[in-house]
């Protein structure tokens, strides 16, 4: 019985050999048909009227669960203890001249916030704003050795009427907390660490670009900081928080759309693993393959999982594609939240975005290679895009697959639906429209 | 095809209920009858003839492939660069009293190794030792953020005739560097790194234990330092060194043995990942599954992998079982370097050693936890033990296995071969007999 159901490392690559000879013929066929019968295809399909949607049923704007702390993480910080110590006029840096072509995340602004943790000391201490300065921590230090780690990825938009405005953040907080229990890490309360932010936002306002292409990126941050080697939870840590303003994450062909390099011999996550959690453990082993992508002069990876080599993540993205069933129907698709991939904010916005407009069908459902190969080489592949804080959208044009390039025609639809939600999302963002979703910084 | 051929989460899990009903009424039968079995068959069983083996023969001693760096790594640090910064006489630290009742990694010793690198400055820069000393990072440390870090474990073992000695280094800086590169950290000359580490410990000298029963830990670390938040490869690095007085690292039963919480819905490495190297990133998601074997009161977690349990490693040490197979023979068997498990130095050195020894058969083999119920239920199995430098050897007497309690007879054996091992092991390190795997320390 063991023999029939195991299914060890031998046995996918052994495997993965026969599927990848019936997939590569498939390639061959689909490569070369693909980009032009796409193409014909989106032509003759009428496009769907796209309106900008203003305002968002309730039934999709459910916050997440309150966050339950375990009973020893002990006191919770409050934002009314906050202390402020501001930057010397010495002190302040000169903000970036031209918003638009900064790279992400080398510029920082004049402050941080920061909020110990000590267990020895009842739990969570005084949270401070100081200038923006090194940290000092013991060489043993779990956070060095062990990886214990976590951080969210958030924005603040400066409006067209000038207001700051920050995106769902109480999402963001709900999927720190989850991403803390998972690593052993105290628990807090997001909406006072959210007001805390909101005054480091203030105290740096001059830093949000004024610009639509620009944001100013926020990087929450909670680390273990126990000087002990024991590989257990740490007792003591450091929540803190960089503002760092930016331009587009992700670089990109000159047509704005990425390529990707995908290589089923490198897995980012695994039943019984943490994908969908933000630790800074899910990083570390992508940057070898990403560096791989990089020398095939592709610009990021596309993770794929199983002998179906399923499509889990871009890069650090969600991933979508759009295409039309065999009924002729269009149909937006994104993976399922398996525990294989993070559960994105900009994913579930966009899913509930989609589904208000109600043009299309929206599923979450698992998308394999083969599926994209016969989509493409039936002409009824649309779009694929991946999504995310850093870029909101960001379009793919081609995939390296097995060694063979699929051109994907992500950018020759005439209203592309990843252009639509780029629109709806941003105008959110920038308070063109007026939405829930957008919380503005007082 | 898609669909026969798929392997997805659901997929595992809804085969892992079959799977585990059909283990459990199997452990029902084992649980009860293994115990008595097993020990009534050890007693008949005649006991191998253990001697300590004084050389090895160089079959086996073969040194790792020396590491090729990148052309693009830039200048290699070679120790007669090493400057010293020694502590003044107010800094120097008390040492513990008691050497064997030391909890691991609390305390360290006066001094530490620091080797920058920065690619800018064309490469690596000049080895310092300097007294133990905080850490200073900018908060945008890409080691804060995406786990961008790695280590090993090594010890100086203080012999009998008084000289300090470590164990196969060799092995160490190969693995070292293996995990570098796979984590796009820059590699280094790790004969260099040795000649530094050597010096900081006839430095620090005096803080390695006198005693056999603990040893000198030392934590070479390499840490991502890039001030950037993109995940991407860091251009500047440090590695350092700091060391540690300890006794034994893990907590045992009264009897010296220790309880697992063997899980299978935690994975701890996957095909595609990197379990067969020593990055940070490994151990931050087993933690909290660590928490959760503690609350159960069990010592370590076995971490098992696919549908078929297969044991890979329990706790941070590899796995070792020893049993009769259906010959009636005795065998020896570890999992497989497949990838899963890290390659571990004890585990090469012990399976070096058995197979010297010819006494039994030595095998590299996945272990199932089917097979692990089939042999205690027959009383075939004689011990199960984890291996790892901190403690060498640690018997396992117990395994809580999808709710239920195995208990194994490792503690009940006569001449148990994982105390053969261990006294092996320890004679070399210690200096009892002369052996090419421990190095004296000048």
């Amino acid at each position: 019985m063991t023999t029939k159901m195991a299914i060890n490392a031998k046995d996918i690559f052994r495997n993965q050999h026969r599927l990848i000879r019936f997939i590569e013929q498939s390639i061959r066929l689909c490569s070369n048909q693909s980009l032009k019968t796409a193409q014909k295809h989106a032509k003759q399909q009428a496009e769907p009227d796209f309106q900008i949607t203003t305002s968002i049923s309730s039934a999709y704007t459910a916050a997440p669960e309150p966050i339950k702390h375990d009973a020893d993480v002990g006191q919770q910080f409050a934002a009314v203890q906050l202390a402020v110590r501001l930057a010397s006029p010495q002190q302040l840096q000169p903000k970036p001249d031209n918003d638009d072509a900064l790279s992400f995340g080398k510029v920082f602004t004049d402050h941080m916030l920061k909020i110990y943790y000590h267990r020895s000391l009842g739990g969570w201490q005084r949270p401070e704003i100081t200038p923006l300065e090194n940290l000092v921590m013991h060489p043993a230090a779990k956070v060095l050795h062990y990886a214990v780690e976590l951080f969210e990825g958030m924005k603040a938009y400066r409006g067209v009427d000038g207001k700051i405005r920050i995106f769902r953040p109480n999402m963001n907080m709900n999927r720190m907390n989850l991403t803390a229990r998972r690593s052993g890490l105290p628990t807090f309360e997001g909406e006072e660490y959210i007001k805390c932010l909101s005054r480091l936002i203030s105290i740096d306002s001059e830093w949000v670009p004024h610009s639509e292409a620009a944001s100013l990126y926020i990087r929450p941050t909670l680390i273990g900081i126990d000087p002990t080697l024991g590989v257990a939870s740490s007792d003591s840590a450091l929540l803190y928080t960089i503002l760092s303003p930016v331009g587009c994450y992700f670089k990109s062909d000159s047509d704005g759309a990425v390529s990707l390099l995908a290589d089923p011999r490198y897995t980012r996550a695994w039943p019984g693993g943490v994908g969908n959690r933000k630790m800074g453990s899910n990083y570390a082993p992508t940057i070898n393959v990403q560096k791989e992508a990089a020398q095939k002069g592709l610009q990021q990876v596309l993770w794929l999982y199983g002998e179906d080599h399923q499509l889990t993540e871009v890069g650090t993205m969600n991933i979508f594609m759009f295409y039309v069933n065999e009924n002729g129907e269009k149909v937006l698709v994104t993976p399922p939240l398996s525990g294989l991939i993070l559960p994105g904010i900009t994913r579930d916005s966009i899913l509930t975005l989609a589904r208000q407009l109600g043009k299309f069908e929206v599923r979450e459902e698992v998308i394999t290679m083969p599926h994209v190969c016969e989509l493409l080489n039936q002409g009824r592949l649309l779009e694929l895009f991946g999504t995310g804080t850093a870029c909101v959208v960001s379009p793919i044009n081609r995939i390296n697959y097995l060694g063979t390039d699929l051109y994907i025609p992500t950018m020759e639809q005439e209203k592309p639906i990843h252009e639509w939600i780029r629109e709806t999302l941003t105008d959110i963002q920038y308070g063109k429209i007026d939405h829930p979703w957008a919380v503005v910084i007082d």
